[in-house]
């Protein structure tokens, strides 16, 4: 699969974490379908989004931009992600879903990671998608950094967890189309609940030595 | 605290992930005691540590050992971690005490966290060892690079996590005394428990790669 030719849905990408990759797939010369609850603020982030990358930036509601898709990434509020997917099991059937949720809670001691009755948002994915094809990745990109083009390298190792070897090939692949940065086979989507979870980890290195820390692996 | 001063005692030392690191810091300056349940294994380890290290490295059985550190690692096996804390309360009071376990299962598909009630590890050694300074760290280590003296630089950030930040600035000075290696703040012990787990993703990068995987902290 040449994934430069792919049409990649963000679905909740209006968001940050969406935002910013939205931008680097656009920069790329990938065709990227921005979706959200609203296909009004999904259309809104498009143009935002293209207007910083260039490219070939449309949004849609959820339901269409997952249609629209031949890769779907997954950048939602944790809270509503069952719902979400529960309603579009059809439109995600047979593709590639890359879920990049970290569910975490914040107190005045900082995050933590909150209990996930599936394992983690990953594996509540594949039971409420068991015709699509799961992975979990990028979880731990710096939203910041994507959407700074001026930052042409982005220094990261981003975790690709699955089950399906083709899928999680095409997803690093997705990974290393951003400048700087690699894709990592980083497990099965049962060691996925860590990798959402070190997210608050990283969050906490960020406040002590105010950075934007990511994480690369060493040896490979 | 100038911890190349102190007397370092690594429990359950006669096994691979603790040799590697009493290997690291006998060599480094430091007095090292190897704790083990039997006071006689844990003289052979330490005689085999000084043959590789140099340095001061003696051995007595875990009480004996966590008597005579001023700064304690946890090395043991997941296995009987809770019956060995219970048991050594009063020698590791007020002492600074490292754990490094990683509670893990492996089945024909690799290995996965274990559950742990307490949330991890190191937060059941907090919660068996009130009296002691808890901090949790070196859980990614590589005992063979460690092991390995002809490697002079070990690429690898140690993630130091604890709620005393006296403690946690001690174990990241332990951690530099390695050559290469960086002790990096990485949270409080309740985040600790996808630290220990990411150590099943590690192997599973390990046996994809071939590797000895570690991490680096990119931004910091």
């Amino acid at each position: 699969m040449a994934v430069r030719e792919k049409t990649i849905g963000v679905l909740g990408g209006t968001g940050a974490q969406g935002k910013g990759l939205a931008i680097r797939w656009a920069r790329a010369g990938l065709k990227v379908v921005i979706g959200s609850r609203s296909a009004e603020r999904a259309q809104q982030a498009a143009e935002e989004i293209a207007g910083v990358a260039g490219g070939d930036v449309t949004g849609q509601d959820n339901a269409g931009a997952a249609a629209a898709a031949d890769i779907v990434l997954l950048a939602l509020p944790w809270d509503g992600h069952a719902e979400t997917l529960t309603s579009l099991r059809a439109e995600l059937a047979g593709k590639i879903v890359i879920d990049c949720v970290n569910p975490l809670g914040f107190d005045k001691q900082g995050p933590y990671a909150l209990p996930v009755p599936e394992g983690s948002a990953a594996q509540q994915a594949e039971q409420l998608l068991p015709d699509s094809r799961v992975t979990a990745a990028f979880h731990h990109v710096s939203a910041v950094t994507l959407a700074d083009l001026s930052v042409d390298h982005v220094d990261l190792d981003v975790l690709v967890l699955g089950d399906d070897r083709e899928a999680t090939d095409v997803v690093r692949e997705l990974a290393d189309v951003i400048p700087g940065v690699r894709g990592v086979y980083g497990g099965r989507l049962r060691n996925a609940h860590q990798v959402e979870a070190f997210t608050a980890n990283l969050i906490a290195v960020n406040r002590r030595y105010k950075a934007h820390a990511g994480l690369r692996i060493t040896d490979i």
